[in-house]
């Protein structure tokens, strides 16, 4: 079968989960998203991911893009569904209006950003990567830059690129040694020759659109050592005059595309920066803040790569396991026939709703996060609020990317444990849902890297005050639903969570930095149990209470209290393992010399 | 880099764990097996393995078979490959002596197929399946069939493949159509036309050996209907004369070959019999008891899949930890340099160390059954000593098959995050580990096939008699051992899987089949990490044993025991979530109707 939008479940944690209509009636953006409105905006956007986009999937995938001579074509058909994708005005859904946006609040823009990466990952990844490069323009550009470079990008006449990564340096940047000179030949101001050559740069080179605008980090001739000294530049393919028409060709080029595990139908590629001109759009050496702008969106971006793959292979596998037919069942299903749909067997059913429940879960925590994402960015809440927003992203954007990442790998391999050995082979597309997900626990810095900001530099480096606005919202859901027997689920793990933050904290503080690093993924994997486990007790109790009001779809209502009571009874014991295994401590891991860890003389 | 073979821990875990030599001083063929004798043919073993496979091993991958119209190809260089392979007498190594085989003892056959699968899984099918049809052929064949087709199948001139999925029946084989026939034009005494499509055939058709025998699944005449009404048929590619020439083809041709995630070096067939000429060689009807020879010995090639998978990749990622310079590490490396490498990270390390523990934990298992393999085989032991052995393999083997299939793919992934982006390009190779090793949780019986193999038909059907061996073996480890903390680790895990076996017994015994199936693979995954602490305890005994001696490499053994605490510390809390989940029982997997999974439909 092919991938279908789960509109109706979009809906339900839109609409009775979160709360949007009444969260959009709240600023001036969100006025733009009239309930009907929305409707039929995901009613057209599924129509354009299913109809365009599900096809162009395998043929990404089986054809990849193409390289010569420092031209990539994309795979056949890509480059007409984005040409679609524009002239439809999907690009500028939640662009600036200033610039041609139609300024629909973010949360609306991310919903959809699922469905499209849900369809087809690789094409997804051309579009995504614009939107990080719009809101790191907009947020440190000046207005000249911004007038010049804004609109063509907003439309999707252009698209963007993030460059971080060199050949010796990835998660510690650093290291970074991609340089920028004064460009005594421009009379612009801020204009700067950057060299250096940046690897794995997704959407680096292709052809879907007439320029591309590259977010680059370098350093500036006076630059300190380490991350203290790296500024933010944007350069684009193709120079733009000050009329905003296209000029001569930049000195950046693509000197190849990297073969890889999946995403085939996305160009990674290695970019080589020539003395390209360039401008400062940081504070001198300020770089990398300003760049968190692009990173933390693409982090977002990252989780809903994670959710959209095991709610792509659930679907899937969903499909096959009501078909096929192997064994009896406990209760027949088939009398006459010799074999019952293996979705009757209770250990197929333990595979479909783990992936159910981090799709669906997922699907909540990211969604929250996109609510969180419109109070942010909006004016018109009070600086508190903002703040509460953002302390609420910076918390669960590591845990979103780690978890939901991490999570993935195990839902898209269920999906071919599933379908047994024919999840193996090409044909079902099982294999390939795996395989794309891969680079999700990767980009945007690993599970390891999300670990140890969620651990480290959120939580340990402020004493505990990053998380309490989270711990604050837990408190508060556990407060309010004193005797609903999922809340008193979800409770006795938020109390487990605070004592075993108190524990490591313990520890760290004492100065064993190891130990936070011995830590850090298990307890971001503890925290992402426990926080998917508090939006299933709240679906759960929604689904309650919307049942005895006796409006809607009780079967609906009801499955969402069964995925609950699944999650807590066969998934979140998962979480307890994870406290032992950090109580162990770093020594351990610490204790082997480094040339004890293998023998291979004999 | 390259892949070495470890034989460095291959002997540590042969003499000092599990004394082969004495074992080898107790029965004919182990006669054959002197020490110097077998050092000197793993020494060649690994040189064939590290200069003809391993350099083929991505060739393989990148080019895959060909099919032309029925005509399978193999990668370049595989047919050379095997063509010494043949010339230098491997294919014989562990052959009865009667058929030219040099009968050596099985486990030495098996460490070598160790070494072949980690520098070439695709490769090692071909001479692998060989390996089971020769040993099904020869136990349950008449002599007239064992006189034409054995010696050159013992020889590697021809090879063998197993025949048993349709594509409407995987698992469940009862629903199997192909059928046979009596073959009237025929004088040979059990001579068949057998027809039917098979499809998954691994090495179903190559171009490396002159002719395949196919051991065939299908249905006599008369045959019941379900698992009672299989018999088992022996079907040359090309028929074979009484004087052992070759004759004209037989009706069984290759169809297609299939597309798949990965091991491309591999042909997987679909086979279309059609009245193809077949030998019975099973007694009407018991076919599947016959090919249980066949699929029993798979299995525990599969387990050496997973197990040789995670020792590859440990192997890459920790050379590529001990060169790539990130971060700086508690305590610095390079003070001199910006970064230290990246495996003084504790996070590094927790997932090198977990590679490790499986790969060489992993090892340990599967040389204990290779032991009891050569046991269960030779007349020289007693009844008892042999269904002794024959018990133990019968609940070893799924663990083993499942357990460290399910932790390769964890392992091969963890090889690909070590590498960070590095590990996700096709360029380092670790990404095809993940994709080679993945085939090994589905063959043979997919990891849930494994867990009802164990816990229902193997433990519950016995009322537990068929894993007393097992618990046995441990209870006088734990004797032995009274005061070692190692030894103490384990009991404390040892306890509680009686405790586990115990509950979920009285569960099923009450007539829940539900409650089997819900419990079956975390009940396994459970049993596997037991299992591998009984391993690690018992290697970090030997080694502080022989610290206490104070002969051999001190660094060496330090490592054993400084793995074993890692293995309790970080790995076995994971066991105890298993024993919750399990706990919380089949009711929440049952809980939602089918129809409720899903709700596409707004």
């Amino acid at each position: 079968m092919n991938y279908k939008v789960p509109l109706k479940d979009i809906r339900f944690v839109a609409k009775e989960v979160l709360d949007m209509p009444t969260h959009y009636s709240k600023f001036t953006r969100g006025k733009n998203a009239e309930p009907d409105l929305v409707d039929a905006i995901f009613d057209e956007a599924a129509k354009f991911c299913e109809n365009e986009l599900v096809p162009l999937n395998k043929v990404g995938d089986e054809e990849g893009c193409h390289f010569d001579d420092g031209v990539v074509t994309t795979p056949k058909g890509f480059k007409e569904a984005y040409q679609d994708f524009v002239n439809n005005g999907w690009p500028a859904l939640c662009g600036p209006a200033e610039y041609g946006g139609q300024a629909m609040p973010e949360s609306i823009g991310l919903t959809m950003m699922e469905m499209m990466i849900s369809s087809n990952h690789s094409w997804s990844m051309y579009p995504g990567l614009s939107l990080g490069a719009i809101k790191t323009i907009h947020t440190h550009a000046n207005d000249n830059i911004k007038e010049r470079f804004m609109r063509p990008m907003v439309a999707g006449n252009w698209t963007g690129t993030m460059c971080l990564t060199e050949p010796h340096c990835g998660s510690d940047l650093g290291l970074m040694k991609s340089y920028a000179e004064v460009d005594d030949s421009s009379a612009e101001e801020g204009a700067y020759k950057i060299s250096g050559s940046k690897i794995f740069i997704s959407s680096g080179e292709h052809d879907l659109a007439e320029n591309i605008l590259h977010i680059v980090l370098a350093r500036l001739p006076d630059a300190p050592k380490g991350i203290g000294g790296i500024s933010l530049f944007l350069v684009p393919k193709f120079l733009v005059n000050e009329d905003g028409s296209l000029g001569e060709r930049n000195g950046v080029s693509c000197g190849s595309i990297e073969e890889k595990m999946g995403i085939h139908g996305n160009s990674t590629c290695v970019m080589n920066f020539d003395e390209a001109k360039g401008y400062l759009i940081s504070p001198p050496h300020k770089g990398m803040r300003a760049m968190f702008t692009f990173i933390n969106e693409s982090r977002l971006g990252v989780a809903m790569h994670g959710q959209a793959h095991s709610s792509v292979s659930f679907q899937k596998a969903l499909a096959y396991a009501k078909d096929r037919e192997q064994f009896r069942a406990t209760e027949r299903k088939n009398p006459d026939r010799p074999a019952d749909p293996i979705i009757c067997h209770a250990d197929v059913r333990r595979m479909l709703l783990t992936q159910k429940a981090f799709a669906e879960g997922g699907r909540m925590l990211n969604m929250f996060c996109g609510k969180q994402v419109d109070i942010s960015l909006s004016p018109d809440f009070t600086d508190e609020e903002r703040h509460h927003a953002e302390a609420l992203l910076a918390i669960l954007t590591p845990i979103a990317k780690g978890f939901l990442s991490e999570t993935s790998l195990e839902a898209t391999n269920l999906g071919i444990q599933i379908l047994g050995g024919h999840g193996f082979i090409k044909e079902w597309g099982m294999e390939q849902e795996v395989r794309d997900a891969r680079i999700s626990q990767l980009y945007e810095g690993t599970t390891g890297i999300q670990g140890l900001d969620l651990l480290g530099r959120k939580i340990l480096k402020t004493r505990g005050a990053a998380i309490k606005p989270l711990m604050e919202l837990f408190d508060e859901f556990v407060g309010d639903n004193r005797w609903n027997s999922h809340a008193r689920r979800f409770k006795k793990y938020f109390k487990k969570w605070k004592s075993l933050t108190r524990s490591v904290g313990f520890k760290v503080m004492r100065g064993d930095m190891d130990e936070l690093n011995a830590a850090a993924v298990e307890y971001l994997m503890f925290a992402g149990y426990v926080t998917l486990g508090y939006f299933w007790s709240r679906a759960a109790i929604v689904a309650e209470e919307a049942l005895e009001k006796g409006d809607g779809d009780a079967d609906f209502y009801q499955s969402k209290i069964e995925m609950s009571n699944f999650y807590y009874d066969r998934l979140m014991p998962r979480a307890d393992a994870m406290i032992e295994s950090i109580g162990n401590g770093a020594e351990s891991l610490m204790a082997m010399d480094e040339d004890r860890f293998v023998f291979l003389d004999v």
